[in-house]
């Protein structure tokens, strides 16, 4: 069984995630899952054992030993920090709870100007100290890439306005419409916070940032441009001094990608909605793509895996700068062994070959 | 107030919504609103006063008040029967309960072949003679078309394969790819009662015929042309000699549009998501659409409501084949005098002004 600590830094296996968000060639397609620690392995769930999630995260050393689970099962070419993207608001007192099999739950949802008060600015030790150590630490123990990782504000704001999980996101698209004053201070304030966050967390060790606007696909363009993207514009450029890859990820944003990538990010990630080539086009050539097998594809037996991966790998045509992951997080049915066997075929594979 | 009699079949208002599926030119834009009979009015509350929805659906002359609520306030350019896309699965014992908030709930979920014994064809008059006869009882009292409607087989293997709401379709997507075979059969017999559910409604009086797909787009183009264009194609060419405008709706179908014009809808509906003019491009101009205001607009304030509907008819450009709606149902919590402006306004506008 390959270890975390398999290659050594500097290798072709250590390298290759970084490479290809530069869009530099790549001895393999480097391959990493969202969601790769998690309810899906029987070590996480024992670990977890049932325990609060938030509180988990809070632990460096529980956090540490989640974020290796996966990579001891299979050689990914890069880690992400077990953490949550409602961590730093709950760490500010925004009184979220994540509820098991429903998603974070906000206590006092933030319906007008003056519930912006509960916001304040991130400080990053004592607020999420706990992250950073568990970088730190998590550095000590990895070969291979470290993922940072925040939620985009749009899709904390969308959590903290309908006070839970929601289909449509009206109460978030009605403030940002009917008050779009309020709506920049909150912007203003979640984009501050996520570019505070994400830097410390660099500073802290992380080689790579992804930004997670997992709902932002329920935007139309039009006001995605008007109300997000300047946002996005903002936190991208308070890190573009990092020198590290930066990712921009949501849901159901095939009309969003040309924005995602103009909004400052260097790698678009991308769900399984929109073929890879077509996305990568759309995303611009000059971006690295990461994506996009749907994670559904995965509860399907061998044989559909293996053919709709190889289907992505082919959409992605050995242009340099395709980091393959899935369209959405591993679902929690997915048995590991299916993607132990996916990671394998992805490094066997070479890029461009048919 | 306008009567749902205020205009007299062969006026122009009353054949504004037909012409438009047709492409034929129009005096206005016909406007009509998907869910258009629901929650949000008050009325509506009171007479279900929450009572079973599928009694509700079974009781002709309760169907026939509640679908000519919103056209006494008003002066829509068609009605669409009030039913639930899973009454005829519900008729035929699927065992399906409608549990407010959540949606439609199957006792016991389809998961392989053996359980494809528990639905046979549909008997019309047995199963669905209540339908019938709303729809002939409407067609006494209105002036403008009336739009019949049902679940595609996608949408529907959805609910009976999960057992309820999904936001992953994974069974769903498992047991299409991984047993092709019993899908196919699925497939085939939701295909069947599709398109004889569809065909005795226009028989009875439905001028018109809507098939929701609402959560095809959580495939990808791919899959879809696979697993779900064949019986799409099936169902509509089932249709084609009734002469009657087939419209073919589904959530988040922004890459799967060329595919569901190319199965024989003569107007295909469009959500949100993609701009109304990207949208006809890809669905094809020698089509009709239907769209697309995001629901979620008109909680925001008439601003906002009249900003994104004139943008609508901007992009729809005064090109002959627009039928305006919004680009999912009414959302419970929208104010029933906004929607009644938004009517006006489209009536006032006319397609291709600046």
């Amino acid at each position: 069984m390959p270890s975390a600590t398999s290659s050594s830094p500097g290798s072709p296996e250590a390298d290759r995630f970084l490479r290809a968000c530069r869009r530099e060639p790549v001895d393999r397609t480097p391959v990493w899952f969202m969601r790769q620690a998690g309810r899906y392995l029987p070590e996480y769930r024992a670990v977890r054992a049932g325990g609060d999630i938030l509180e988990a995260c809070r632990s460096p050393e529980l956090a540490v030993e989640i974020t290796l689970q996966p990579l001891r099962r299979m050689p990914l070419d890069a880690a992400i920090l077990f953490s949550d993207i409602m961590v730093p608001v709950a760490a500010m007192g925004a009184g979220v709870r994540i509820v098991d099999g429903v998603g974070p739950v906000v206590d006092e949802p933030l319906r007008g100007e003056a519930d912006l008060r509960s916001l304040r600015s991130l400080e990053p030790e004592a607020d999420v100290g706990f992250v950073l150590e568990a970088i730190r630490l998590l550095r000590k123990e990895l070969t291979v890439p470290l993922i940072g990782f925040a939620g985009a504000p749009f899709t904390i704001a969308s959590y903290l306005v309908e006070g839970g999980p929601s289909r449509n996101h009206e109460r978030t698209k009605a403030l940002m419409r009917a008050d779009p004053t309020t709506w920049g201070r909150l912007m203003e304030l979640l984009g501050g916070m996520t570019t505070a966050y994400l830097r410390v967390q660099a500073e802290a060790g992380a080689q790579a940032l992804q930004v997670f606007d997992s709902w932002a696909g329920a935007l139309d363009p039009e006001d995605y441009a008007e109300f997000v993207l300047p946002v996005m514009r903002t936190v991208f450029a308070g890190l573009a001094d990092l020198d590290v890859p930066l990712i921009h990820f949501g849901v159901g944003t095939g009309e969003l990608l040309p924005l995602m990538r103009a909004a400052g990010a260097t790698v678009v990630g991308v769900d399984w909605r929109v073929p890879l080539d077509v996305a990568w086009e759309r995303a611009g050539l000059d971006a690295a793509v990461q994506g996009n097998l749907d994670p559904a594809v995965c509860l399907a037996g061998w044989d559909a895996v293996e053919r709709k991966a190889i289907g992505v790998l082919r959409r992605a045509g050995g242009r340099p700068g395709h980091v393959f992951n899935l369209g959405h997080g591993v679902l929690p049915q997915t048995p590991p062994e299916t993607l132990e066997r996916l990671v394998d075929l992805v490094h066997e594979r070479v890029e461009g070959a048919t």
